[in-house]
């Protein structure tokens, strides 16, 4: 089998099964390609072992030893309408091309994906600007009727993360998704693969069509790409199945916006059982677009980013900043809205802390005085002073006259 | 000893110590109130044993063989100070009583402190009331300088708590307290202990000055309570111990709003080390105010909680609810402002899924094209035809003529 022969089968088989279909994606991996397509069409009788070879590859439930005898019905209103060789003359004449697993180019990310990984990508953009590495990759994703305050954030995240070189994924759908695509493109250094989007209908559709112009920028400077070939419309099952691949393709996956239902929250799943990372962006407890991302942060499915920066540590390889600790990585004081993380008293003891609080800050007062107020020893008021003094936190103003000090 | 000596030298020990004061409370668990304030204050000398006996209880780290000797060096500046009946007479004549560990009315959630359980409460109020059990009582902390968003979700779980018959408390503060001890006064039933308010000076001082009003309607309807003697001042140290108290009182702590750095934090901080709930209400990520809470949450150290009800799950003990699950008990959906939680497809197959999708809304479509466009075969368009029309979901048109159905 060569290489043209696979990529000739599998244009055809994209057309033939659905998404994740389970019988035909068994089939492919047990007969390969070519042989898959001359059995799925019908133009050769499957070999009397295959059904056994097949079974133990199918999701459990339902009768297995009929499966194939099912898939092949399925299938054979389709086969009349196969043309590979048009459809793959379609996505050239478009500048694209089909990528398939045979291909050295192929995301080794979409392999842990399994049975589930796509026959292939139909790709609409220039290949040759690479596929991110996985630990560059980030899925950015969320409602589409997104609020301004969601399209800020999406636009604030997006943008820090194409600063920092990753390349962002999404869906290409009104809303966060756009926004998210769009932020990237206005941010990523030239050359580099500015932003991918991930269709549910065919590569050379821009839908929605009020996207077009942006989804014709992300071909131009970055990747639109679909599992399904060209002129295929995007169906609710195609949606949901082309969640799986952002999530595969992404190191971390990022909810934005979300209702309580939405399919961001099914491509954060994907992402979960990938055993990717998953981030939820909080928002107003009264907006109905967060409460997806509080259902995931409630239920421990996600972690809470705010940032660019947080969603850099989410999706590593970077991950030297343990959970719960500041985070001390350059930029952050900028791009946190909380500006207040040093005080006056930080890595005092507590006797110190006492004494600080003892002292007045504007009329002096004795070290007896002192030592009764913070409940200290004299001599403990006395080592205090002296520490709280060195670090300009207490002034000696006569003899024995002590306040607080001018910090 | 009697519960009335008790009761005179805790009064006594409760001025002559700080807070969480590790040697006069280990003092104390040895030697009992009574003889620890003859101790403490120099009457009598430790016995031989003593030195070794208290050893164990204090906390690691410093010479443990000296902590009793630079105990009664850091106590005896406010030996002069001692007047347990005057402190006594005051908080009666305020209508209060000093409650001690020797009642039975002792709060056993004070007892999960173990070696930092308070001497003693200073109470203002009626405590015939009684005091709540604790998994009928929430904190409510957060920001002084609040957001009108804080304030208004404060209002509304705190309101809501109190409608459940829940006591909220909090510490009395500006901003976030005053707004959760408003809420809980203007919404708890008649005749029980509408809120407690845990105070870091003396229960007799209504501070801030600001709250006065507030604090003297707690004492009337509910309870201001306080580890240290009337006219005591709140210190930065008193503040700090204050809210292991809030925290053990409580079955959960929720961090309504908190800044990077925050008292509230620390009471979180409390309650996680007793083992208690805690949560953290989401925010705006532009809002420096909800930058606590996202810290809280982003580390694991709460979980996500957006209203009273969840409040209510986080404390139990009804948590029948697994995490992650949608929320069924009664008034959620009305309390929630995500209301799009059924959608036609739910509990649908994957094969009528995807039928539904080719399902025309409109014009009609014949079974052996619906096959083709939702790849199914004939005889599965048959079937799955049949379920979705049994459901409204699909309409014959014409013999062979299939739409969507108006739902």
């Amino acid at each position: 089998m060569s290489n043209d022969e696979a990529l000739l089968a599998r244009a055809a088989l994209s057309r033939l099964f659905e998404p994740s279909d389970a019988v035909g994606l068994a089939l492919v991996a047990a007969a390969g390609p070519v042989h898959a397509l001359q059995i799925a069409t019908g133009a050769v009788d499957p070999p009397p072992d295959l059904a056994a070879e097949t079974a133990p590859l199918l999701s459990p439930g339902g009768s297995q030893g009929s499966a194939l005898a099912e898939g092949l019905q399925r299938w054979a209103p389709r086969v009349a309408d196969l043309a590979p060789d048009r459809d793959l003359g379609a996505i050239r004449r478009l500048g694209g091309e089909l990528l398939v697993p045979e291909d050295p180019r192929w995301p080794e990310s979409l392999r842990h994906l399994q049975m589930e990984m796509p026959l292939c990508l139909w790709v609409r953009g220039d290949l040759g600007r690479g596929l991110p590495e996985l630990d560059r990759t980030v899925a950015l994703v969320g409602s589409r009727d997104a609020t301004g305050y969601g399209l800020s954030i999406a636009g604030d995240i997006s943008a820090g993360l194409a600063n920092r070189g990753y390349t962002v994924v999404s869906g290409g759908a009104y809303g966060i998704d756009a926004q998210a695509h769009r932020a990237a493109l206005a941010s990523a250094p030239a050359g580099t693969t500015a932003t991918i989007a991930v269709m549910a209908c065919g590569a050379d559709r821009f839908y929605p069509a009020g996207n077009e112009d942006l989804l014709r920028t992300v071909a131009e400077r970055g990747l639109v790409v679909s599992e399904v070939p060209p002129g295929s419309a995007p169906t609710r099952w195609r949606f949901l199945q082309r969640n799986r691949i952002i999530a595969a393709l992404s190191a971390a996956t990022v909810v934005v916006e979300a209702r309580w239902r939405s399919g961001a929250l099914n491509t954060a799943h994907h992402a979960a059982g990938l055993g990717r990372e998953v981030g939820a962006v909080p928002g107003s407890v009264y907006s109905a677009n967060s409460a997806g991302c509080h259902r995931l942060l409630r239920d421990g499915s996600a972690v809470c980013v705010t940032d660019a920066q947080e969603v850099v540590e989410l999706a590593g390889p970077l991950r030297a900043v343990l959970p719960g600790e500041p985070n001390d990585i350059g930029g952050r004081a900028g791009d946190s809205p909380a500006g207040d993380r040093r005080a006056d008293h930080d890595g005092l003891s507590v006797e110190d802390l006492l004494l600080l609080d003892a002292l007045p800050v504007r009329s002096g007062s004795t070290i007896g005085k002192l030592a009764s107020v913070a409940g200290l020893s004299l001599q403990g008021v006395r080592a205090g002073l002296a520490r709280l003094e060195l670090e300009g936190l207490a002034v000696r103003t006569e003899p024995d006259q002590w306040r607080r000090g001018r910090h």
